[in-house]
């Protein structure tokens, strides 16, 4: 935890209360703060900031002195669209997905996805697993998340309107790969002259895609390829190594680090 | 397992032996395979292919018709330097880098590293993850991995011999950014023509660096990044969110994807 997020309801004025048994447990053990340190903290949905600790209790900790000054970072303008995967894995992928500042998530159903992943108690607890990485990431905005048990409506009836700018589906079978389709797309900007050139150069994000398909272990079907395709995702390739979902997730989020 | 790689003693002309349970047990409850079906196969240090299962028995699973005409895919031009992490992230770690393609990984003690991780267990069983991240990764080629319990003489003496091209530190209070930086390397380099623009800018790995330093959980101390950076480490910052050192690594490393 870099710092730590607590709800709008725990404010009042300037003062604060953390109830949460696994922030108060980070605050004694792993900071080992006492009363009158500093803590960095943020609000839910809000902005961050900090407080000073004023009382420590076995169940509550009280912060005075909040100053909530901080803008949390602005998320991506990017939709992960990502076959729902392990339940074990599932948990570091939501935290991963909301640290790297992701907007909007989609687990969705595929042919290699088990059923019976749909039934885990994982995922119910998908608001904890952000809240841990809105807590790693330090921000305070949660990404929104959708489920969509089903595949081939979500994609034909739903999915081209979440394009707002560009679409791709990680596939390893592709002849063309992103960093290609990232260079096709910085190349195709207007450049009259090398300021202009720089300038669009390191405006990087305006050439990458607004929304990325990623399936679990053992990828997409032929199948679903076909369908995304269909709907406007332009199929890429990240290389000849096949990674961990977790990896590959980090691996390709990782273009839109500033 | 993406593949199942075998050490060279184990081949004979063009039959094989699998006597690696964790393999078997792949074979046998992952794959599910019988006598008669195709495996991907590679031998350790060689080339990649496939295998047909002539006999399965409890410690020993038999090959025939061996053929390893597949060249493993190349190393990336890529040194990491890694802050020794927590043991259960180790695993984790040395699996990707090594399913990413890293040439040469060095783990070297930090301020923030704990002593007791260098008493782990976890420290032996390095061949192992190696392992785990090539049959991953679909790749025969181990990468190097050196320890280095003292990090100012291995800083002052060694490290500057190593960057054969040019070295980062990752670091969240450097003015620059990763993007920025490679951005500047890709400007940097000579370009007439559009034709020419184009080949350089797709030759992304040119403008990255060939060396990268990168701490564990709590990141370097600015003693430790100033050393780096008086021996040619140039320190670049991944943007404002913290990453856990696993979503770290694979982002920054995703740069070199293809």
């Amino acid at each position: 935890m870099n710092c730590l997020l607590l709800p709008t309801e725990h404010f009042s004025q300037d003062s604060a209360i953390i109830n949460n048994l696994l922030q108060i447990n980070h605050v004694n053990h792993v900071l080992a703060a006492k009363v009158g340190d500093t803590l960095k903290i943020g609000q839910l949905g809000g902005n961050l900031g900090t407080a000073i600790i004023e009382e420590i209790a076995a169940r509550c900790i009280q912060l005075g002195d909040v100053q909530l000054s901080v803008v949390p970072p602005a998320k991506l303008n990017l939709t992960v669209i990502l076959a729902l995967p392990r339940p074990k894995v599932l948990r570091r992928l939501i935290m991963d997905m909301t640290a790297l500042g992701v907007r909007d998530i989609i687990l969705i159903n595929s042919y290699r996805t088990q059923k019976s992943y749909w039934q885990s108690p994982m995922l119910s607890r998908l608001d904890e697993f952000v809240l841990e990485g809105l807590q790693q990431g330090v921000d305070s905005i949660a990404p929104r998340i959708t489920l969509q048990k089903r595949f081939k409506p979500f994609v034909e009836d739903e999915l081209a309107s979440l394009i707002t700018n560009r679409a791709i589906v990680a596939h390893p079978y592709s002849d063309l790969s992103f960093s290609q389709y990232v260079q096709q797309h910085r190349l195709a900007k207007p450049r009259q002259d090398k300021t202009l050139l720089a300038d669009t150069n390191l405006s990087n994000s305006a050439s990458l895609p607004s929304l990325v398909c990623i399936g679990a272990e053992g990828g997409w079907i032929d199948y679903e390829v076909e369908l995304l395709t269909a709907q406007g995702c332009q199929a890429v390739h990240i290389g000849p190594r096949i990674l961990r979902t977790e990896a590959a997730v980090n691996a390709i989020l990782g273009q839109w680090l500033l």
